[in-house]
């Protein structure tokens, strides 16, 4: 069964019941997986409008510019929308660290067994 | 200020009020994103045990093993974590096509303007 959303060309995201979407952020050059968060209709908006990624931050409740303290902002490249448009995939050049921690990519431990290990 | 589920090597994921976090695949080989879904701890457990991507399918309301009708599961390479341990990032060896749609990744179309423009 085809439906519109999944295959056609209309931009018409599916905003779960908090408003938000799926936003999954790689590097333009490496390819990595820098960082997941979501955007709300305003956020995917900000972004479009500056190639700048902007995101909702549901811990502070409001738009957040990625970079705007830290001034690692992620130049967006290329954004990409899922099947069902509840996702989107932004491909980006960051201008630094992703994460908090202060690592490259927010991803940098992988699942070994049990537990934990660092990627590098 | 620096708390153990960011940066240390315990497993402890943070699961939502619905028990999921997000998963990102992409391909080992080509880099690309090809689905985001989501987990719950029976999920990751059984991904972690037999090396193929499980999912918790929100809409159907249970454990699903990507790729149990289709054929095209997904062999897992490697799991990482992100700081805050609501996401998973799955690098795996895709069978077949990720998406519902027979498309190679469930990201198939670009946002262009106020529209969607395929990617290929």
């Amino acid at each position: 069964m085809s439906i519109p959303r999944d295959t056609g060309l209309t931009l018409d995201p599916r905003y779960d019941a908090a408003g938000l979407i799926t936003a999954v952020v790689t590097d333009r050059t490496s390819g990595e997986v820098l960082m997941i968060a979501h955007m709300n209709a305003e956020a995917l908006a900000a972004t479009i409008a500056t190639s700048e990624a902007h995101f909702w931050s549901r811990s502070r409740n409001r738009l957040w510019k990625k970079g705007e303290s830290s001034g690692n902002v992620l130049s967006v490249s290329d954004i990409r929308i899922d099947c069902d448009q509840d996702a989107v995939w932004i491909i980006a050049d960051p201008a630094g660290p992703a994460c908090h921690t202060g690592a490259r990519s927010c991803f940098f431990r992988r699942i070994e067994g049990g537990a934990l290990g660092p990627v590098e």
